[in-house]
């Protein structure tokens, strides 16, 4: 089975609804910019590039629906601004966002407003394309990288939230990571967390891997220190919302926690990320503003409260691993580089791997 | 509101349901201790001291209505046996089991059948009252020893699981400590983790802390490393299942990672546990045997599941904390004592902080 998280025809957008994995399979209209902004306010969709990646295709369906008028420059500005508020830690809609209106607003010097509209919805189209392509090329570098490094024969790893099919535009980050070495039949098994509040690790992460076959064990977020002691974890493996200049990641919360344990075991820690989730502007994970999520998702699963009523919430998305604790290496599209290595490696004066 | 978790009266033993809480308050009938091993084993009564406490008071509750006959001796041994084999991991209860057993034999060589029966209720009586007595002690020796070590007039706690009133026979272990930091008037807020799979923490702990007014928030526990670098942590407090001679300590699973992010933070980690939670007998925690119990404790919730069908789950309920992570010490009713002082500490050759 291959898992289509993001169905997208010209004019057409659907997605499938993570809200209701892994018990219901359902895939949900985007038909305008707003229905995308809601889709990933409500977490229907989640993952710094696949927030991306739908943000930018439920504009290419406005604009091939003739939304923007005569005026299609500004009616794309304030989409992607828009867009862009939905979810402030992910860096890659603001990124994409940036990109796209460079482009858009170069096109529309020498372009009339259905020439634009083309060549913003081509650029768009071929997006979705890059991204597959550089996860596979993540994975692949990932697990090389990881294999060139243990004399076994087959590897263990440890990951944290959901960074697959479900979280990209298909095979995934640090997931693709355990796609390739599944593939290449050297994955002996993936230990997932639940990832508590939002069990991205329980619903989505068990669910592709249910699908594919992956071998795999579910654990709650507590045990990761007791399994990386216990099951001969090779590397902890995981993705990142935003990665920084000196090589600090923002990534869904508990991934701070993974980093210390796996610094204490001696095991190395991976970040799996695209260029396009890294911000060169941002010099120190102290800069990245961390977004705070509502008390019920902790309180609550499905509406059904869990804890005892009254009690006061924090609940952050996301925490910062400082890049001491990164200690395996940032997996790109262009290699796998240190964090005191990952500025140059983006602004090619170095060369990958 | 004081929490009353067990009651008991002459002859007559209730337990509030643990399992129902936070959302409903019911009390459930103890007759006997078939009654109370499925009581422990199904998790409505949990905690070491609890645990211990419960299986007693089931076994004078039906000595006082007869059971056994002429030969309450093998009556007992039975009962204490079978009591023992519901949560393995938990020493308290295989410790009260050793004594109360020796007990009445030596009675028995002296006292004929109904005296015998008096006198072994009377003991266990008798040690109910002790543990809260020894609870008090507890808390006050442990706030009086995290207070020594700051300059400041108020504290932060960070606790897991729960170990309050419905851990024990009441006021808890390393919930106490909290208790008496608050009734001293320098607790600033304590930091509860939710505690998967089981969630003692969001609806036990949660359920405590809201009910008597003490400053509490609520954290998943992928987010303790983040609160503790965050939230200007004092002290991190848990309580023990068991602590062996070295001083290593089985405790609710999760407690090693904590310990291992307090050690990194250069925050000081104190186990509170009970003279009757430490068993000398074992030299090291390799020698404890962890409790592993059923996938659908992660995999569901109140019987609604909550992970993606056919996923593999690993669930031990327990993990070793190694002594050298437990930095602050171990809080007992004898005192605080580092982690190579306890064993002359409980053998009477040390003497208390």
């Amino acid at each position: 089975m291959t898992l289509e998280a993001i169905r997208y025809r010209a004019g057409s957008l659907q997605i499938l609804n993570q809200l209701l994995l892994p018990h219901q399979t359902v895939y949900d209209e985007i038909r305008s910019v707003q229905d995308a902004y809601e889709a990933i306010k409500s977490m229907k969709v989640r993952g710094a590039p696949a927030i991306a990646i739908v943000g930018c295709l439920s504009l290419a369906v406005e604009l091939r629906a003739g939304t923007g008028g005569d005026d299609p420059v500004t009616f794309i500005r304030e989409s992607l601004c828009h867009l862009t508020s939905a979810r402030p830690t992910a860096v890659n809609m603001g990124r994409a966002a940036r990109e796209l209106m460079e482009f858009a607003e170069n096109e529309s010097m020498e372009k009339n407003s259905e020439q634009l509209r083309e060549s913003v919805i081509a650029w768009i189209e071929d997006m979705l394309e890059r991204d597959v392509n550089d996860n596979r090329k993540i994975g692949n570098y990932g697990a090389q990288h990881i294999l060139s490094g243990v004399p076994r024969d087959s590897v263990t790893i440890l990951t944290h939230c959901n960074t697959g099919s479900l979280a990209t535009a298909g095979y995934g980050t640090a997931l693709g990571v355990v796609r390739s070495l599944h593939a290449l039949g050297r994955l002996k098994r993936v230990y997932c967390t639940e990832t508590r509040p939002y069990n991205q690790g329980s619903r989505l992460t068990a669910y592709e891997v249910v699908a594919e076959g992956i071998p795999a064990t579910l654990i709650t977020d507590s045990m990761a220190a007791l399994t990386m002691r216990e099951m001969d974890i090779t590397a902890v493996v995981v993705g990142a919302d935003r990665v920084v200049a000196n090589g600090d990641t923002a990534n869904k919360v508990g991934t701070y926690q993974l980093a210390i344990a796996a610094k204490h075991h001696g095991i190395p820690f991976y970040v799996a990320a695209p260029s396009t989730s890294c911000d060169l502007s941002l010099e120190s994970g102290r800069d990245i503003i961390i977004e705070v999520r509502p008390p019920e998702e902790l309180t609550s699963i499905n509406g059904v409260p869990i804890a005892a009523p009254g009690i006061e919430v924090w609940n952050p998305a996301f925490d910062v691993t400082p890049h001491q604790l990164i200690t395996g290496g940032i997996i790109t599209e262009l290699g796998v580089f240190l964090p005191s290595e990952l500025q140059a490696a983006l602004t090619g004066r170095l060369t990958a791997l």
